[in-house]
């Protein structure tokens, strides 16, 4: 018996091919992270938050009993990697939706470490003993002594709260849950509900991105991801980037008005769609967290933005206070609260300090870089001791704008092509359904294989090959993705030269970011031991194609950490854990940054950097086969 | 010279008729404390409030130059007394509208001890330096900078107040006064004006009564009352006490919506009234306290006021959250904050707090009595060490309430009354002008009077004298105190049987709440060192007529201290200190009480009460030759 436990068995995880060997009865979540194969995670290992789904494709199991998985996965082979133990030598597959990055494996550190969840507002339930005239504390007084007990002192409510406390005891028979707020300096009764709903105790956490926002629905009692829900900004209206949006808040009647009423308006969308996906009421969700760059930031709050453009480049704010949802127009509970992640400058916003955050950059011995390519491209430098940050505009190419049939991750997008020799397109599409436009890791992949091909030559320039593929559209030569009969959207889908300028003026801001950034702390892309890759494509990218472009340096590609959308991933372990608010504060104070709109290095490195991948080829050894 | 300085001279305080011996050159403030006479003064003697006025009748003085003074004041001899210094022996007449009480001489001892007045709310003016590409900090890290010299870390505003910032530094070049709220954990920036604005900070006390509602503007960079205001309570339309007005809450659709809203019409009329009669704006005033009874706070706040009345008397709260003005309705500045005295139990509330504060029972060695005259009479007994309460309803006679002719102390009230040997009627009116009515203090003397003449009998009923003043009235008999044309109102000033039967009632209630409370403490009038006397009359009541009624113990007249409207004092005084606010909440918390309306000794008392001056004659030794 005693040498059947120590008895080892072998995992093999696909797609990835690693094998790793494990004591016999290992779970498969933790033979995952011994493989160094990153599966999502939130509740530590808990079985309550259904992310960590596997399908196991061979070899003997045993699995607890879920209801995480439908009837559908079962019979697939999904099991939850958690609760799942290999009993002899194994085969797992894991599916990409399971997926997210490291940030996972550092979360469930975080969480596991710390014992429990540690969220910024917590949910007590009370049998409150029924006033006499000799124990006649007021209604108040009876819940603050029974919160006591858990080392609340003098906690009161909001009026709204307080009027309704008289009542609900004595509907309530005495049976109360009491939602509180415990954060810094601000301890709250934020909510009061009759009987026991301490399990039901939601967060939102939000990415306000320019060009799309993303939120979540979180279960600060589990950890459970309840919902997710992606939409455009509507903000887009009025302006690609955020020089746009400046310009239309500071130049048009109530515009910075409007702009904080349309991003309201986009969050409270993605927030309805999540209660009524999940079964949550809008009182149940007493907190949130939003990261988004400064502007964005300002424009959510309604904070002017007008100097963040001018130079000297100052902001309204990099700290925000603790919000009353109700004076934000957040519709989640209006007594509850919205924290915003902080700033360190105009161009340094709070989805940076949420990178960190979820990188755990900011904790590591390693020289670390973080690339976070959203429609602002922004890159840190450091690692315990010190970081430097700096930003640039890259455009919301990746992200669907500035491209004719660019959309963003959505069902239907392509994700993934290649050429074939004779330059036929072979593509995939999110969903696997017919395209109808091309997403950020689609045109990645789509790039790096016509430049492989030599359809387009090291400026972007589309060689005038004899294929009914290429063709002179009216914006210069096109090069035809999809015809239209295949399509959803009946037209010939087409990358124009535009497009592809685009794409490089993003790739190239990038990437001379990072040099400069580099140069300036005296550090070569040889001494950064790991490079987090953070934005909404992040989880997808095809880092050899993304080296071929020059988006990516042409390092070692192990030294590439994905993170996923960080800035999401950082809002939401602050509504986890109060820890890490904290550390989203001590980022954003220790964070330097430099300004490279007044770095003359800059300009020369963005402009060696608009070719395919690079003026200096030098630099891109990998990519010199290529080079026709 | 040495010996000039030792010079002795001799004040006369006129109508006490007291003298004093001061050093020469001794301010008429002082000599006025050492001769107990309790003269009003806020600023603490520094020549700001205008409180002090006397009148110098005789003698040598010097005064230094002010403009607190009328010319029309300075022709009658007026002088500010703390500016005034006595060269030789001097005559001085204190009149009336000078003295407050003893509140005054405690509050200018506490502003004077602590060296300057302590408000929670406080202004800052800064030249802040224009930013810089190398002092780039954020326009609110720029103020939080200044802010950190003044000890204030980490101030945040509310999004308004956030939103404007930007603007406002560049219009004000830099040059802004930030007023910030510092307040328990509560540190808010809540105002932010262009310009040095730091000597307007003004706060406003409220003494929210069941009747009458009174008010004050004080700005607390001086300590001076710019305006004060009183009115009855809109409230009354829904009955005349706490009871009737818990009933409308309860039993009315949007009962308690209505009352909440009638309330804060009046408070913000008043407001309105001083606003203007000081030339005050309402971003200006960022700060305002209020004391009320527990059911009043319940009904100014819309908290649910209805277990109040039943067993076991059960309020929704006795301590409040400092409430963004916003939140209540009261037209302060929005983002300003109204703090709640906080309450005892659900018949001693925030009132009784405030008069504890403003008498300063609660740090004297004496046993003293407090004893507060309102619509519901309350009791307080104790010293530094422990304090007891208790409350009865008095009913709102001596308020203008229940007593045909009654109305509040303002101009035209009868405040005095003496009947001559023939019974015809001799009275003064507040203004000095045609009389619409009689006030507290005249129902008292009227009353007296007429017991003393024989007019009514020990059970209050008029006796059958055949003199037209005396006649039958649709309630019985009546008694004529005006006729009709030497009135305002051209109908003769009756005081009727049933009127008295009220008077009679209030006055029981309140003598036989202090018995009880005695007894249950083992203690009788005569250990009582010091009785203090708060309620809208209490400057101006004559003690030797109250003591022939018997609303006042029979005890050496020295022994009380008339404090005056207690609740608005006690309010007033957690404005102008937070020290005085935290005294506020300990008192609350250290009271203890006794609820009179399960003690069955009290119906025994206040039946024993209802004749004048009492049943045992014994009790009333200075009474006894009146009864015929």
């Amino acid at each position: 018996m005693l040498g059947d436990m120590a008895k080892k068995v072998q995992v093999r995880f696909l797609p990835d091919d690693k094998t790793i060997e494990v004591d016999k009865g290992t779970d498969l979540l933790n033979a995952a992270i011994e493989a160094d194969i990153y599966i999502d995670s939130i509740c530590g290992g808990r079985g309550k938050c259904g992310k960590c789904k596997v399908i196991v494709q061979a070899g003997d199991v045993t699995a607890e009993k879920t209801e995480l998985l439908e009837p559908g996965e079962i019979k697939k082979g999904y099991h939850l990697a958690c609760m799942t133990r290999a009993e002899g030598d194994v085969e797992v597959l894991v599916p990409e939706e399971s997926r997210v990055g490291l940030l996972q494996i550092l979360m469930k550190a975080e969480v596991v470490d710390a014992g429990k969840l540690d969220p910024p507002i917590v949910k007590f339930y009370f049998e409150l003993s029924e006033p006499t005239l000799t124990d006649n504390l007021s209604d108040l007084d009876r819940l603050k002594r029974a919160l006591s007990d858990h080392g609340f002192e003098d906690i009161m409510g909001p009026l709204p709260v307080m009027r309704r406390m008289s009542n609900l005891f004595r509907k309530s028979e005495w049976d109360v849950t009491a939602t509180v707020v415990e954060d810094g300096e601000c301890h709250e009764l934020v909510h009061l509900q009759g009987g026991d709903t301490s399990a039901r105790n939601f967060g939102m956490a939000v990415d306000v991105g320019t060009t799309t926002v993303v939120a979540e629905l979180v279960n600060l009692s589990s950890g459970e991801i309840v919902a997710k829900e992606a939409a455009y900004n509507k903000q887009v209206i009025h302006g690609e980037d955020v020089l746009t949006r400046i310009l239309h808040a500071e130049e048009e009647k109530d515009g910075l008005k409007n702009l904080r009423m349309l991003i309201v308006e986009t969050i409270n969308y993605l927030l309805k769609e999540m209660m009524d996906e999940a079964g949550v009421r809008r009182n149940e969700i007493c907190y949130a967290a939003a990261a988004g760059n400064t502007v964005m930031t300002h424009l959510l709050l309604g904070l002017n933005p007008a100097h963040i453009r001018r130079e000297p480049y100052i902001p309204s704010a990099n700290f925000f206070p603790l919000i009353k949802a109700r004076e934000t127009g957040i519709k989640i509970n209006p007594e509850g609260y919205i924290y915003i992640l902080p700033c360190r400058s105009s161009y340094v916003g709070g989805d940076i300090t949420a990178d960190v955050l979820a990188s755990a950059l900011h904790k590591t011995d390693k020289l670390s870089m973080l690339i976070d390519v959203g429609t602002n491209g922004e890159v840190v430098l450091g690692n315990k001791d010190w970081m430097v940050s700096c930003s640039c505009s890259a455009g919301p190419a990746f992200e669907g704008g500035e491209v004719d049939y660019g959309i963003r991750a959505m069902v239907g997008a392509i994700e993934k092509v290649t050429l074939t020799t004779d330059l036929e397109v072979r593509y995939k599409t999110i969903g696997d359904v017919k395209p109808k436009g091309i997403c950020g890791t689609g045109l990645i992949d789509l790039l790096a294989e016509m430049f492989m091909h030599g359809v387009i030559d090291r400026s972007g320039r589309i060689r005038p090959l004899k294929i009914p593929r290429v063709r002179d559209g009216p914006e210069g030569k096109e090069f035809v993705v999809v015809w239209a009969d295949e399509t959803r959207i009946y037209k010939d889908m087409v990358i124009t030269e535009v497009d592809i300028r685009n794409i490089i003026r993003t790739k190239a801001a990038v990437y001379a970011a990072a040099t400069v950034l580099l140069k300036t702390m005296n550090y070569s892309f040889d001494d950064v031991e790991q490079i987090f890759i953070a934005g909404g494509f992040g989880n997808y990218l095809d880092t050899r194609k993304s080296i071929w472009l020059g988006l990516l340096p042409d390092v070692d590609p192990d030294k590439f950490r994905f993170i996923g959308n960080g800035s999401l991933a950082g809002a939401r372990l602050t509504i986890l854990s109060k820890k890490s608010k904290q550390e989203a504060i001590d980022i954003a104070k220790k964070m330097t940054y430099i300004e490279l709109s007044v770095t003359p290095s800059f300009f020369n490195e963005f402009t060696s950097a608009m070719f395919l991948p690079h003026t200096d080829l030098e630099k891109f050894p990998s990519a010199r086969e290529l080079v026709i």
